[in-house]
């Protein structure tokens, strides 16, 4: 349990107090693996499986207390938690649910994330039963939570920093596994290994596509064709080290690349340094998005955003997107993801990993080359 | 989308349609990777991410529908769904919902996924809105799906085999990567690696433990302190092929390993051949949880069962728990996982992964030594 030290869970704990004041919450049940982990340090595979769930409940003016399967009780003790009840999961008839009940029965105002982005991890059976039998009214606690862990701590952002450096490390030595002949299934497998030599604690996500002009697919899994001269190669990443990750991707041309893909290519790198030149504290996030898209002179995007949130969650809030007015605040860690169409065919994507300071942004990731690197 | 032939999706599809006239819904709305990619297919990444939500809807005596975000909709075309009806998230303010609410408002009777082990994965906010909204009421579809799933068709057996075969020659090479000196954080490296070279796709589970006279702690990260002689190490891993899991754990003495430890090996060795030698069509998953607390001489257990269901996830259904009367049934596929405390301190956990015919059941994994391995 050593990922940060106590002092830093207990600003945690008492900001969320503070917030908790704020709303008039009694208390907020946390039922979810960043949030179980960002007020506990409870980290463990276990989340894997869907079998178990998982509760923690910050208490106003008082310590969180853990309500979790007894195979985890001995590691949660490890924590700050001073209070813990534990029970012997799985028992479907009663997963934790009398706990909760009896533990929540004097709540007047319960908080509980139920916003965008969230999952509550709880089989809705118990769900509807629990807040049936509840006196308390559920609040909408997304936004104290979302508050809080979109401004990183130095810790966090120490370690999403080597994750990212060991990321940009393994895309340079790209051309060591991608050359016309490999497949996209073998780049995915040998970058994954390299990564973890590297450094990495896990690889749980990557993504990518090949295509002449370029790519259009980027959601399936990789397949055996041979990679061939004039396509672009992109390859996403989101690797972890104690749990937080990056989130980044780089372009590549097998071969020669088109004169449409290079022409894609350079309007996203001027994109990124449009952003780039305004992500201070102050500015919203839909102003980032604005001035990507006006960049690059297109008022779409596929995916809907031109960037998000990052830390312990692959993507967090806020997104950058023209509906999104968060104010951005120095210490968010946010990624620089613009697309566009390729004349010819395909789209492209760029990623790059940002820390907000007061001055100008600091590049957590490498930044990728002005020119389309060539395998 | 080719991990299963069309006529495949096809009798699924059927026989859930089946279960719709038995049950007399209208409809069953899935929102849960699993049960997505069962019913069609559709095998992505972008589950990593929490921002967007994806939905399928069974459709009594119709083709399915997909509601899902436009970055998903051209991979989903490819799969057999006929209908899609994507919009272009994230957008909080009505990810899915009005399409959903639409496309639902003649049904009466609407099944969801809200039993054990299974997680709706859609904000709270929303799935309160959809229900208050929608005129159906919402009948529990769990049993539904699990019944469904927990029969293995041949294809899915065979990729479990294969990824069972693939962490089967992994473990056997432990000694290569595993000894006195190594740190239990290199270990799962370096076994990670392995299992990539070797052919998984991916390893998103593995843990283990490593203690004198043996572990205790089988939840916890690695951390880099050196294994050293006398102690017993045990890992386990979820790996995956094609989308289906292994989920089965090997122990090693480092160096010597005491008596008890030899003995608690024992145990659980004759315990697996006692559940074996029952593990027929007809027995319930509670004989087989009785059959090895028996060959152990106990009733406890720290982890509440001594096995369960694999598949598309790490841990599915039926659990071999005390409480659990499902009915074992031809071509389903499970974990023999029975643990045992061990004289001295510590615990011992044994897994295998077996599939049940209509004679003796096959191993999956290749069985463990009967005397504990060496290092």
């Amino acid at each position: 349990m050593t990922d940060f030290p106590r002092a830093e869970y207990e600003a945690r704990l008492e900001t969320a107090n503070r917030a908790m004041h704020a709303n008039s919450l009694d208390a907020i049940l946390l039922a979810s693996e960043a949030e179980v982990r960002y007020f506990t340090g409870f980290r463990t595979q276990f989340w894997q499986s869907p079998t178990r769930p998982w509760f923690v409940i910050l208490r106003r003016d008082q310590t969180p207390l853990a309500i979790i399967p007894e195979i985890g009780a001995e590691l949660m003790a490890r924590s700050d938690i001073a209070e813990i009840e534990a029970w012997p999961a799985p028992r479907p008839h009663d997963d934790g649910l009398s706990l909760l009940k009896d533990r929540l029965g004097n709540c007047q105002r319960l908080g509980v994330l139920m916003g965008h982005e969230t999952t509550f991890r709880m089989p809705l059976n118990d769900v509807f039963e629990l807040r049936a039998a509840l006196p308390a009214e559920w609040i909408d606690a997304t936004d104290i939570i979302r508050d809080l862990r979109m401004v990183k701590s130095d810790r966090e952002i120490a370690y999403i920093r080597q994750i990212c450096g060991i990321a940009s490390q393994g895309f340079a030595r790209v051309p060591e596994i991608a050359n016309a002949g490999h497949s996209l299934s073998s780049v995915f497998r040998e970058f994954k290994r390299m990564l973890l030599e590297l450094g990495a604690d896990d690889v749980p996500y990557l993504v990518g596509g090949v295509d002449h002009p370029s790519y259009d697919d980027v959601i399936s899994p990789p397949d055996d064709r041979p990679l061939s001269n004039g396509q672009i190669l992109m390859l996403d990443t989101g690797a972890t080290l104690n749990g937080y990750f990056c989130d980044f991707d780089r372009n590549y041309a097998v071969g020669t690349p088109t004169k449409s893909a290079q022409r894609a290519y350079a309007k996203l790198y001027d994109a990124t340094d449009a952003a780039m030149e305004m992500a201070r504290p102050g500015v919203r996030a839909c102003d980032l998005f604005a001035a990507m898209a006006k960049s690059m002179d297109t008022q779409n995007s596929d995916v809907g955003r031109f960037g998000h949130g990052l830390g312990m969650q692959l993507t967090e809030w806020p997104s950058l997107a023209a509906w999104d007015e968060t104010i951005i605040r120095e210490n968010m860690v946010l990624t620089l993801e613009p697309s566009i169409g390729v004349d010819g065919g395909g789209i492209m994507v760029t990623e790059e990993n940002i820390l907000i300071t007061d001055g100008v942004p600091i590049l957590l990731s490498t930044r990728a080359p002005k020119e389309l690197p060539l395998l």
